[in-house]
């Protein structure tokens, strides 16, 4: 396969963008299901993975469900995410997955740029693919076996 | 732009109007994606704004994140909502978003009045926009583009 | 208006039905918008209102969200249910709103029952009227501005 | 009725698969309304019953739910799944319901395979019934009023 590495944003990606406020600030974020699937098909296609997320507050929840799934994490600022991603990586060899209005000189610079299905559409306009599954429901399972199709095509 | 000030509703506009208790009463909201980068849209737009609601039980829940959004946030009952904006604002000047059925008057006496997608037929018969985003799923920002685009136009 | 008692099961009306569990049981109830605005109408229609759970474990997060809206609730067993409401009301000048499968004899029975629009398919056979609002998104403001609607037209 | 077993997945079937983290973890799951009644139905078609769950971290939240409606759970990893249901039943004698990648061998060696709307397609596929209840939104009513139906036409 052409990839080499897969950047995700987790808000709105890996959960469906909501925030659970109680007295004290930012307290709950909802994981969807079959993400953790979906990452390890990733790992089996030898891509190179981690997840950024500039949402300092809700970093350590943010933190705990992708250490769960063994998926590291940065905190990168929004001003700083293209200049982070360009810095680490090859964007044409890397996949990246977003939702938010910041994503999307990533998206259409990367060599694969991916939003949910309930990306703001002027998001989904940067993007090279739209998701059929909702962020929070399935959007990581969906690409890894589109991906793992792709590159079984490409072996025969 | 004709529009000076921006006056938003909570409950039902930057939520989905739900509110989790637990035994001891009121504990959480969610709050959705994409309004933060909303508001820095308005605020390029030099609009003059502010956040209002009427929920007292979990007014120290709602202030949490508008706080955290830097966006002012005022107690007002929903008896005083109508007289209270009439009194800091010139209203044909002033944008107002809302949900519920006290805020009939302020959806049709403002310069322009919004509803989300999901309000009481009843109340979105009383604005003049309708969004096509779902309470607490991306309102403002939706709100903020389409601001900018009538923005751009009339500078033309 | 014929009707005299508004009597209304609590999960999956005021809710969506669903229960958040913690590691010490049921920790959390998500109640929707525009119910309390829908309360406030019922009572001008001079009904004589109360709401029934047959939740035990829940009771005291239930009954935290009918204070705040000043509604009378009591904890009536799913056996009981049908005997207890007979008991209080004539069931001919009854209202009665309920999504569970043993609801059905109420449903029935009542002089109008009313189920929402996501209650099981085989519930609402049982119902005169299914709501589009769906549980836990503004079912009692549909039913009270229904009944408002049916209550000026026989005032004509 | 052929069927004697009855084994369920938790999350994604009794939830809509969602894991609500905070700072120290895995926090909450919503389980959804009727599964209990939809127990009650399976008990009394006389099928043995239970719940199994490969979610170590969240196993004394899902234990909790499980306990409440009285329903045997089993912490049976991924890997180790097909293996244990095979040792305690007859699959061809088994109603397995499961909506994750690792539950499709099952779902098409028992018996009966079960799998909720939103499954993903590639699960689904592997199943010989699909519900149209949602994850989480009465899958297991929606399955215990299917085979009691079953029961009765055959007993006919």
């Amino acid at each position: 396969m052409k990839y080499k590495n897969f950047v995700t944003d987790v808000d709105g990606v890996l959960t469906d963008g909501g925030f659970y406020y109680n007295e004290s600030g930012k307290s709950l974020k909802k994981f969807g299901p079959h993400d953790s699937d979906g990452f390890k098909i990733l790992r089996l296609l030898n891509l190179n993975i981690c997840a950024i997320s500039a949402d300092k507050r809700g970093f350590s929840i943010t933190k705990r469900r992708l250490d769960d799934m063994s998926v590291p994490i940065h905190l990168v600022s929004e001003m700083e995410r293209y200049a982070w991603v360009n810095e680490q990586f090859d964007l044409t060899e890397t996949i990246f997955v977003g939702d938010g209005l910041h994503d999307r000189s990533l998206l259409s610079k990367c060599g694969l740029g991916i939003s949910p299905r309930n990306s703001p559409p002027i998001v989904q306009q940067s993007a090279n693919i739209v998701t059929t599954a909702f962020g929070g429901n399935g959007v990581i399972l969906e690409i890894a076996l589109y991906l793992k199709d792709l590159y079984n095509e490409k072996s025969n």
